[in-house]
């Protein structure tokens, strides 16, 4: 099966065309982002909070500490929703009313559960440590059984799922094609700086090499 | 008055050294985004929406199409939560516990207003498109009456408001130091590429100078 089955609740209603429900979309726009929002209600309340991410097959994993309360919240069963943005241009028209951005979005609603078996507890953190930055994991001193237990990690399952994505030059309306006005798509990337050494590195440890970080 | 008042719903509580309350370092927060994730919850479903905002003043306007759902029902007092999170690198340790990402993030807690008065939108939409471009509104076609009865405008109020801040190198264990691995911090940036015009710009019309992106 290819594509995630558009509920009432992820069915994309305005624009529809925006809409994006096949698997291998949503993948991708999971794999390159790397920081989601979470968001969760509490008496009504809705919160919504940054966090990491990574993906493996079907669920998304999210961490942090085991002291946190928004986490136990989580793992208890509240419904969750998980949403990712990339941000890829600026959409300049020659009207106020056109301006637009282009992006690709994905919502995730389900509930989460929390991960108790230390073996996919490390393996979760493997594949989050990895996401970030492929082959980091093997080259850090894993985590001891001590900061195992002070980390939690839950993970959500991709059922209820759509993404959302605009990209393209501006629409516009006939009447202000002859305006002298700049029109189009300025393009948004992120862009690695120059990276910081701490100053108590061991000699001979090689500069830190950017292109590591192959989503950048 | 230069601080937010911390609340119960507000105080960070996970690493309280990291929560800010400071109002102008708030306000460069929501000043150098542009994009916010809008929390709410029907029938105790979150669902996280990102979106266009700029900050005026102690409010924040977010707008959308008068169809849109979402909108609307923020419209009618729902409680909100917005969230505007700005990544500024990687933060890597010689261990896999200590990673982390720096990053600015700010909390709003409150309700929406729509704006009804239509002098007051225009004035919305006015900073808001000047947020993202300074200078675009005076270059473009302004509203049209129908363009702004299209467009719902909402104000969210800062009131309840905390920001977390993490910046810096990474925390290293004192055993791990002498691991010959790599460590520091890998700065983030959000970086414009080069402008796409349209081909039905008028003849004369200078090409798109990105310095007018003042944030990037």
């Amino acid at each position: 099966m290819d594509a995630f089955p558009p509920t009432g609740r992820t069915t994309v209603r305005r624009l529809p065309q925006r809409g994006v429900y096949d698997k291998a979309a949503v993948y991708a726009i999971l794999d390159e982002g790397f920081i989601c929002h979470v968001g969760f209600a509490i008496d009504g309340q809705p919160y919504v909070i940054p966090t990491g991410y990574a993906r493996s097959g079907d669920e998304i994993f999210f961490h942090g500490s085991a002291a946190s309360r928004m986490l136990h919240t989580l793992g208890d069963g509240l419904d969750v929703c998980v949403t990712v943005t990339l941000v890829d241009g600026f959409v300049l028209s020659r009207s106020a009313f056109h301006h637009s951005v282009n992006y690709r979005s994905v919502v995730i609603l389900g509930r989460a559960r929390v991960l108790a078996d230390p073996a996919e507890k490390t393996i979760a953190l493997r594949c989050f440590t990895n996401h970030i930055l492929p082959g980091r994991w093997e080259e850090v001193r894993p985590p001891s059984d001590q900061e195992l237990k002070a980390t939690l990690v839950l993970a959500l399952p991709l059922r209820e799922v759509s993404a959302k994505v605009r990209q393209g030059p501006p629409v516009e309306d006939a009447c202000d094609i002859a305006r002298p006005t700049w029109a189009g798509v300025v393009p948004l990337h992120a862009h690695l700086g120059e990276p910081v050494p701490m100053d108590d590195i061991p000699d001979g440890v090689p500069p830190f090499d950017r292109s590591r970080f192959t989503r950048f």
